[in-house]
């Protein structure tokens, strides 16, 4: 990839955004970080480029505007302005582009729990993006279980990140990007409809991160070359 | 617990229920294999007593018969003959009794595939169990995650374990149970309502599995004490 792929992480003002902005700046990625105001998506990008370094290739736009300069597109927004964005950002979408969904539909987006997700016609969020984007754009859906806690850290990250989507092309390049997050391992997990299993997996952390006071992510055992 | 309490493991000439009984006879506990035929159950306890040695407390009777001798009752059924099996044990449960349920709802139960599941009104296998029974009687959700290829090998199970219920006191027991088979730590997953986490997530493995072939399994990181 000559020049460089910029990588936007759409919501990258909240927590899991930011988080993951931080680790692709930190392995050295392009990154624009995009958010409703451009104002506060400069704000972070300037709080990354202080932590990792004058050199740290990080920007910040409103969110139209970074999707239109990125061929990798990463939603990492709360599910109750995800069918919205997704409209908002179509007419910016480059042909080719891959959009990775990080979206869980939590009932809290609709004053409901945080432990519990909403029940979605299409089966997952992740298929509700591939639903409303053009047949062109790859959908990917992958993230949902490492938590913004950890990505914010320090160190390491003891969790693997379960990448589905129905181009085999993006999930292999998402793959990637999974794994340049120290202590990530990125498995194959199928295809998007699977998406639906990694999402309700969150729920499930969320419970487990308030019922033991911890921040949980999942391994899968028993896989080979693992 | 004098006498111990009698283990039922309902379904337990299938892979998975013959796992389970396989590793609580090793570990000294009084198992029952249940089964329609009375004659298949004797000789999977009969195999297993092959297996563990001439001390190891197995014995296989018809279902409702396992039923009616334990307060420990676990099925391992496939999902297409779940209601109509508890609405059999229904008037042999004695009060007090704790049905473990690790069943799966996969859509291979009406002739889809192993790495969906079937959307219950309940929420849950698990939850259905707790509609059809009465309230005397506390529902366990576990076990759905740990795959019936690692339960009948030798050597420890590389696999969490995580249990959910509405009642406190068979959560806890449940977890004594999980622990007993080496390897497998067992995690407070919360209300019974969860278990259709968990039952979404053998679906996952199974996914998994073929894409990988593979014998998978799920651990939670970041707990403490873990």
């Amino acid at each position: 990839m000559n020049p460089p792929r910029p990588i936007a992480v759409l919501g990258g003002t909240g927590p899991e955004g930011f988080g993951l902005a931080l680790r692709w700046t930190q392995a050295g990625e392009t990154v624009i970080i995009g958010s409703r105001d451009p104002k506060r998506a400069q704000d972070a990008a300037g709080k990354i480029k202080q932590r990792v370094g004058t050199n740290a290739k990080i920007s910040g736009s409103e969110n139209t505007a970074a999707c239109a300069e990125a061929d990798l597109i990463v939603l990492t927004i709360p599910f109750e302005g995800h069918a919205a964005l997704l409209k908002q950002l179509k007419p910016a979408l480059r042909p080719g582009s891959i959009v990775i969904d990080a979206t869980v539909p939590l009932a809290a987006s609709v004053g409901g729990r945080a432990t519990r997700t909403l029940g979605l016609w299409q089966g997952s969020a992740a298929q509700e993006t591939a639903e409303l984007l053009p047949r062109e754009i790859s959908v990917v859906a992958a993230f949902q279980n490492v938590g913004a806690e950890l990505l914010n850290a320090d160190g390491p990250i003891d969790c693997d990140v379960i990448v589905c989507s129905d181009d085999p092309a993006a999930l292999q390049l998402t793959r990637a990007l999974a794994a340049k997050i120290p202590g990530v391992r990125a498995i194959d997990g199928g295809k998007l409809e699977n998406a639906r299993i990694l999402e309700q997996i969150t729920a499930l952390l969320i419970s487990l991160n308030i019922r033991h006071k911890a921040h949980t992510g999942i391994r899968i055992t028993g896989l080979p070359n693992a």
